[in-house]
């Protein structure tokens, strides 16, 4: 089993890392950071730099690509080079998944046409813009696409995905490995259950960090 | 708020990473990722590095000092520089937390003598060997000392530390921006919910690994 993170400036760390520490656990598991270049890439904080072991031209195939989010996420949607790789990785892929924004990369690609997928809920409807079907479900699977909402919902997707590739006992064994029992102090961990004043900031925060994410790239040539 | 991550060699990447992206969301975080010298640490599975911007001797002083888990802590159980660092840095801190393993460590410094503390339940009773209290809580408060269960308990720690220190309204727009609400597809978390046949494999396997890692330590000088 040969998986494939996708690293960028501005990840966001538990994106990748929620995921990781499931999935690295599984029996004959190959897992490899990929960067735009080989070295450190900085999270979307700027508080701490992952390594990408592996430059994704020097990656040509994988069993499962997983795609994290992140502010860094605007300014690769139109990275030819970022874009062009995830589409011929993902002709080579048992499954394609996303966290977060990195669902936006997916529809960006042209993976998402038609279907069925998820990303962070303050840019949800964004889905649309590359003709997918927005669903406000913790983890969509669509054919062999799975895209996860915010964040930490990488961490469900990737038991979903140990439990079909390995079967149940394996995926009991990993969420004991990991004490994977959450007990989250607070009932606000969803646009539905949250306060419309804490929606309301997050939602402005994302989308503002996000404008200005983009101002920076200047005009869209196409 | 200065706020200060142990790494090292052999590291669980999310004991660290699931703390962390809740920790910078606090107003005004300033977080550091520190290991025995400047530079790459290797996750206890092999397949990541993580950068240490700071060498734990630049690092005199926290708010918030968090020691995460993973096999490499038991090489480091009898590091006096790692030890007599943690003391000093301990004697700074408004708060000195563990994630999973990362409280064997806090034991070794002799910071949890007296005190009720928790670990991965695997290794639980060793707690102790250090003259702490073994108790079964997701997350476990005693003085200033917060030490969380295995691996993904972090997060639930972390959400504790920011109401605690920023309120509960600064923790819900956290919880949202993460979307924390997690949604298990099993419920195999822990010792107790998972089958008795998974609780024995999960912990032969941390047994038998930290044996081998003790045993390539050599004998104990002391």
């Amino acid at each position: 089993m040969n998986i494939v993170f996708f690293v960028f400036d501005g990840i966001t760390a538990l994106d990748a890392i929620g995921p990781f520490d499931v999935l690295a656990h599984l029996p004959g598991a190959k897992v490899t950071f990929a960067g735009l270049a080989r070295g450190d890439v900085r999270t979307d904080n700027g508080h701490l730099a992952l390594h990408a072991d592996a430059a994704i031209a020097e990656i040509s195939g994988a069993d499962l690509l997983l795609v994290p989010g992140g502010l860094g996420t605007r300014r690769l949607l139109r990275d030819p080079k970022t874009l062009d790789w995830i589409r011929a990785l993902d002709a080579t892929t048992r499954i394609t998944a996303s966290v977060c924004t990195g669902a936006l990369l997916l529809g960006a690609a042209g993976l998402l046409r038609g279907r069925r997928a998820n990303t962070h809920f303050a840019v949800r409807e964004r889905l649309a813009d590359y003709g997918a079907i927005p669903v406000a479900d913790r983890v969509v699977a669509d054919g062999k696409y799975r895209t996860a909402a915010g964040v930490s919902a990488g961490i469900d997707l990737a038991f979903a995905l140990v439990i079909e590739l390995a079967g149940r006992e394996v995926a009991e064994r990993i969420q004991l490995a990991i004490e994977y029992a959450p007990s989250p102090p607070l009932d606000s961990g969803t646009e539905e259950r949250a306060h419309p004043d804490v929606v309301r900031a997050v939602r402005s925060r994302v989308l503002e960090a996000e404008r200005q994410a983009l101002a920076a790239l200047g005009p869209n040539p196409s």
